[in-house]
């Protein structure tokens, strides 16, 4: 299949540009029977969007999703789901300067350079609107896990250009609009954002998802384990840069006497002391917590003028005006945390596919 | 398909466990007309193979690579090209202690959790042993992007344990066990190596990889994009457990302004003041070298004692006597590099598909 | 990707029950810069579309397509085109009587055996409706190869019951209801359909589609041959029980000399003395016209009661009272040129890919 | 993935030309804890051997097979299963002629056009010889149906040239060199092939392969049907032209209360009056016997000599002297039970992947 699918049983496929008529996608391969409501897929969709603050892009979009097929009296069919959410606040005239001149550190040149042809309004196909999908697939992902397996996924803002920030309360971090994890530290963030938002610039940031109870003997050795589709489902994220599993590039400078993650017999079967894998040995799920971060780039569209070029090879000037987020990384919290879902369903899937347990 | 195979137009499946009676590999998909013998492939995987050097595993297998299809007076065909490396230096009785106990940090435990049975002889299926067959994957789609587009992949250590190493010659990378590219720090390398085999431990490292004269327009988005399929493939190396293109990870502490690589024209086109972005924008290459980095851990099969768990669920410690690599990051530049070209391969012939130059 | 998905490098992925809200599909690899407009899919929808006539089924839809991203200023853009096409027509009440009892010949009983729960109205997602997404679909993949390599594709109606019928006319076929490429031999036809119609019964057809100007070389031996392509995508064709390539079944009864189609020089290369091979050899096409024909059963949906079963497992009988064809293979012209058409394109783009030309 | 591989979750790839060093395949995504030997292939492999009888090609291989990987003690472990086949007996030389000539009817023209370059000894890649591989693998599957499902598989020569022949007794299709499922027809044969043969001509055939046991809800609609994996399966197969399920092309002239199968209640569930369906309506299995025929050409490498062209463009005449079998479609039957095999065990995993039973 092409670019814009994945997954191999539990399979994602999104279309739609940020200012086209709508963003849609299909999900199928879903279990049948699971239940399942708009409102199942709103909450987590409603997470993720545009507008929930001043520190967030100003676009405002009712994001209202859809089920177009696959639910029939309230359940899952194992037919192909087909979900749209309308775009309804698009002004493209904001972006008729993007024509022909490429921002810096953004998609346009590239995509020009593929395709010869863009739609250039609100970066078109590269727009973050595009994450919009990917929650609403990964609400039903996360659904059948929960039900199924009751497995946990949840993510975290864990640092905003030089702010670390430690999982002090994790469920705090769905309280506040920075997904921060650390009651102590919103203040801190916010001053910062409004800082770097003040100067029309922008940062980047980290985000750490964790997903709990996912059992032993997830991932396929020696391509498909589930580090690796981890890895490729984040880095298929806009602006993300950078994936960690467990203690990630760190790793380096451990020893194998300290990174090995001794094991005891605890009450429910094999304990790790503890969980440099990040849950996750040659490839397959350990029964420890998946743990991965991954690193997003601050967005190239700011109000600083940049030194660029245009379609017709001259060099210039640009300057973006448009709605933007001055710190894109936040709002990728549930859109990671989506992407892990996504992955950890079809590894369930093709785990009980050919071992059928 | 299932696990073991990568690409979807370059296509590579693999098979073979350490200790069995040989190694092996189809690549299909390959373009037709390309040069290509035995000798080319020997090349790459000499370069992998255990016991060049003092510094890393004894095992001394002849790596002998026999193309068994695909290839007809000198060059390809276009069919898949089957190629086979028989193993000879396999010694199991060193590995009978493992049959019944888990190394910790290994892919002992999750594979026997995953399929209720394994190969337990020198870890069967997850041994590094297995990268042998990619590196000569990877010889065949090197070669095609040499001949066809002239890049050029190379790689080298850019750190063990606490030594970080700079670029300073990375012809020199080719010239060193180590893969070192600063002729000033080799020694420094030896030495710690030396150290930590001595205390019967292991260390971790980093590896980064760059490919130039990658053509612009590379890449699928959403999904496959190629950073993402980079991180997958890097992502699928044993005891990966980090993937950083460009800036990476720290990328979180930039800001947009910092991070948003300028351009202007040059002799040939657009030229880029800086590569923040690791010559990937939204997913496509944008002319730039391509540029990532990853984390191998420390092997974990080390000579000191470690409290494990044995099939039975009893407590128990195990030390691990076979051959190892103190380091096993150093051998990961050559696969590093093979998987680099597998994914530019098959994307360039994915792009040449859909957009037809 | 799961089962709604064809085409490795063209894909198509639809979703859609026959009484839910709407049918669409995703078309993801489609090359940039094609010229399209809703204007030039609603051409082939309104070809297949229920109503055109007394012969076909009653139900009336008005099928316009939309398209909902992918297309930018009336060109393709490279990304995923959505398609909508909302149901407007949809009786439900009619087949409350379906909920329970399963129609002998039909879907109901293995969708209830395979996902324990089925959306009963219409027929769910294995009503014929279903073929409305694969001729929008279709209309792109035929728009390109029209206008990139000037293939055409056409198909007529062969058989219908025991009147086999001679495409005297094939422009014929596209300008009456039965699809019949013999002026002489509508009015029979006619009188067929009446005939079985007024009985409350069904009758089978074959169909024949013909693509000239295929270039050769496309196809990829061993298992994605072109021929094996092209039996998947047509059996994948409701109520479709055969698939014949060029001299098909009947090549049982040739002998080697026969069959064999004899070569010559023409004015612009080889040049074939016969067809017996359908345009296609050793999976690859030969540059000849490809020639395929398929078999499509009677609907089971009739008037005369039948012996069947309900979900409780007690034996009763039923008769279907909804809006049907009496011939549903009438209708599967336009379906079946569809999928020749979207297995061409994804075959051209493939090999493009692995070959360069 | 590319041509060379087929199914999902149970995935076959091949690779080998008729006069290479060898024919190999890997089996990826095998249940593990399946018992396993090589005298389980072997014993397929064999009834499909080259030099069984004189009515078949003299060519006379060993056809030894070998596992190299994925099997431990007895049993499937999971991991990919690679098989090799050493090429004994092949004698170029007979082939040199064939360097710049195309035999009609054969891939000897459409190679040469696709990828500008052949192997034409013995047909390369498109030589019969590439089916040993499928038995080989099928025989996995089959032994993996066999024991975890009872499904039985079956083949038999249901036509040559014009005699047709009834499954008098299936099996006694395994104790002729025919397949021949009717004891008293050998002989009828029997004579048919020497006449051919002393002709130095060759004939079709018609092969059916029956699988009984199948478990209803094997299938995914709407692309992945039963059925269209079947069709593409078997049609991927050499010189095969047709393929059919249950009542095949002949439904076209059947009415729908003909062709309905009716339902009663049988001692263990669900029991159909008649198999028009051939076991799969929906695309799904419904538990009845799945039955598929399938027809094959008569080989095109004859004595008599044909008109056709070189290279070079010049007309000229071939007359093919190697080692032919007079009908290739005898020893279709245990490849077109393989091929069935694979998809059934392929459906299978996949079935329980999504549906969980």
């Amino acid at each position: 299949m092409s670019g814009n699918s994945i997954g191999k049983l539990f399979t994602v496929t999104t279309f739609g540009e940020s200012h086209g008529p709508a963003m849609g996608c299909i999900v199928d391969g879903c279990p049948p029977g699971l239940p399942l409501s708009e409102a199942d897929l709103q909450q987590d969709v409603d997470r993720r969007r545009t507008g929930t603050s001043h520190f967030v892009s100003q676009r405002r979009e009712a994001d209202e999703v859809r089920i177009l097929s696959g639910v029939f009296e309230g359940r899952t069919t194992g037919t192909p789901i087909g979900l749209l959410i309308e775009n309804t606040d698009a002004r493209s005239r904001d972006y008729e300067r993007l024509r022909d001149r490429f921002r810096p550190g953004h998609a346009d040149y590239t995509y020009q350079q593929k395709y010869g042809v863009r739609d250039h309004r609100g970066g078109g196909r590269s727009s973050a609107r595009e994450t919009v999908m990917r929650t609403a697939a990964g609400a039903i992902a996360r659904r059948y896990l929960a039900m199924r397996l009751n497995v946990r996924i949840y993510g975290y803002l864990s640092q905003v250009g030089s702010l670390a920030l430690e999982p002090v309360d994790p469920a705090f971090a769905y309280q506040n609009p920075f997904f921060c994890p650390d009651p102590q530290r919103v203040k801190e963030i916010e001053e910062l954002i409004w800082k770097v938002r003040g100067a029309g610039d922008s940062i980047g940031a980290r985000v750490t998802v964790v997903a709990s109870g996912v059992p032993p003997g997830l991932g396929e050795p020696v391509f498909d384990r589930l580090d690796a589709d981890i890895a490729h489902a984040l880095m298929s994220i806009n602006a993300v840069k950078g994936v960690e599993i467990g203690a990630g590039m760190a790793v380096a400078e451990l020893s194998g006497e300290e990174n090995a993650d001794e094991m005891r017999m605890g009450n429910q079967g094999a304990k790790f002391m503890s969980n440099h894998a990040g849950g996750i040995l040659g490839g397959i799920s350990t029964g420890q917590p998946v743990v991965v971060r991954f690193a997003v780039k601050p967005t190239s569209s700011i109000l600083t003028p940049r030194r660029t070029i245009d379609r017709g090879g001259q060099e210039t000037e640009i300057m973006t005006k448009g709605r933007h987020d001055p710190c894109v990384g936040i709002r990728a919290v549930p859109v990671g945390e989506a992407m892990m879902a996504c992955v950890l369903a079809d590894h369930f899937l093709r785990h009980r596919g050919q071992v059928g347990r």
